[in-house]
């Protein structure tokens, strides 16, 4: 149960940021009407207004590298807990941003997986 | 509901680093048996574990200074998911350590929450 967990939570993280970083419209096909972001501080809910921000966000290019993933099982909803530290290399800009981002993957009758809660915040330091 | 939520997340945002810096022993208080916690990569799971866990740490007096508190509706339980960035100071120590949280509270039938899911980690630059 904890190795499929941790197996969910990576293959999700690889999935995630690989669109986001190569496709990025693809994104909404993980976030559903019920699903909510917050965005540096910015609340935006539903999946079209997620993948509109998405889509706008002030930057084309971008590289996610991952440092940490930390998944636990979400009792009560047969979901999982992702916990993401990484940085951001956008692309032009010298240096990189690190950046926190933690996710509640709730499972899907076709057993797959959607993002209902997502919160991103970049690191200053 | 979306302000009753930032309520309730700030308030145990409050509750929980006072604790940790002026009473860290009644953190248990805060836990159940099935909760977890991830601690820098390790898991700890049980009231009793994650209590013993964060009354080892190894140091003694500490400041938690709060940056940014997101705060969102957890569907399907009626439970609340909480991000925090921030700074911990630990005495006697000149810099500050960068780090950022996540919980998932839990409603109990007294009308309080408790923590089920805590990931804590550490924000290396």
């Amino acid at each position: 149960m904890e190795e499929q967990v941790e197996l969910v939570g990576r293959a999700f993280v690889d999935h995630f940021y690989h669109l986001f970083d190569n496709d990025r419209s693809s994104l909404s096909s993980l976030y559903q009407p019920t699903s909510m972001l917050t965005f540096e501080g910015q609340k935006i809910q539903g999946v079209d207004e997620i993948s509109t921000k998405l889509n706008q966000l002030p930057f084309d290019q971008c590289q996610h590298v991952i440092s940490t993933i930390d998944s636990q099982p979400s009792s009560f909803t047969g979901g999982i807990m992702v916990f993401v530290s990484g940085s951001l290399q956008l692309a032009g800009e010298e240096h990189s941003l690190r950046f926190s981002q933690m996710f509640h993957l709730i499972p899907t009758p076709q057993g797959s997986y959607f993002v209902q809660n997502d919160i991103f915040r970049l690191n200053y330091g």
